[in-house]
């Protein structure tokens, strides 16, 4: 059993924390209202990429050391037509930086909450978690504290895959957004 | 019926070609030995990316208000660890750069040939193209002309979006080099 900590429990917190208990984790989630305490072994951030900031300053020494899966996709909602980081980087880069002692890795930022709930894509595809890190042992104890959530992992590569995940991130949302698929659809991974 | 000039005629150019074929166009290649000749309505570069500088060079002019595909991923085959055209930018809005009076448009660089021929990812979801570009006609003539062609096909947006459909590409080789998946499996998309 790993214990999680999700920071913000939106649609996308509640539904990555559904399978991380199904698979028998203990997980709790963090509000903007929580009283300070301590973090799991894992720590989710699941909140919109700009509120990001202020959860490394009020928690920098907690998150020390920690796996911290960033499932950001950092949009620029003004322009819908590109992202606010750099674009040789990733925000999950960005985060890396300014936690240089955690163990970083892009996770969920792929999947729509809806296929997440329901573990398929569209009904049909098995919902498949696509990770990239640089830390080998973070992204296997992620994948084991997955297993028997009906969710399918596959390691992408190295925290610079990041850049493409959060592409792709993008460009799916922007699919849905302009309705040429749904929000229960997207990508489908298959092995 | 519309005229499809083809340059290259490796796997990606002939899966392609086989296609538009299928819908009842006429297809035609050019290979480097190949005599100069007229260019059809559309004109696909399936060459590597870094033999189409010299494809525009010899061509120029017979490129010029033509409807061109972009089907690379230009992948930075030493380090396999980034692509080769400016992290904000694409080999698709590189070429448009190249030709301004031709309507670019990226297609083709997230199915891999084995999807194209059989016309489905991993022999379960149909084979979808997802094409960028800021011309829409141009986009509508290429849909039209793959009606039949038992392939489905998506409007990703502008040109901009063509990074996100490279990494998107990018990311789906650097998983089937890794055997995390497999060269008939990959992304598919669900509506």
């Amino acid at each position: 059993m790993t214990t999680v900590s999700i920071f913000g429990k939106g649609n996308m917190g509640q539904a990555i924390g559904k399978n991380f208990e199904a698979a028998g984790n203990n997980v709790s989630y963090i509000q903007s209202d929580s009283p300070k305490s301590e973090l799991g072994d894992i720590v989710i951030l699941a909140v919109p990429y700009p509120a990001i900031r202020s959860i490394i300053e009020g928690y920098k020494e907690a998150l020390s050391g920690k796996i911290i899966i960033d499932i950001t996709n950092p949009v620029n909602f003004d322009t819908f037509d590109e992202l606010v980081v750099p674009a040789d980087s990733s925000a999950a880069a960005q985060i890396a930086t300014l936690l240089p002692d955690a163990k970083v890795v892009k996770g969920f930022n792929t999947t729509f909450g809806a296929t997440l709930e329901t573990k398929k894509v569209a009904n049909q595809q098995q919902t498949t978690v696509l990770l990239a890190g640089d830390n080998q042992d973070a992204k296997s104890t992620i994948g084991n504290a997955l297993e028997g959530s009906g969710l399918a992992v596959i390691d992408a590569g190295s925290l610079k895959r990041a850049r493409e995940l959060e592409a792709m991130g993008f460009l799916q949302i922007s699919l849905a957004a302009a309705e040429k698929i749904s929000w229960t659809g997207g990508f489908g991974v298959f092995r």
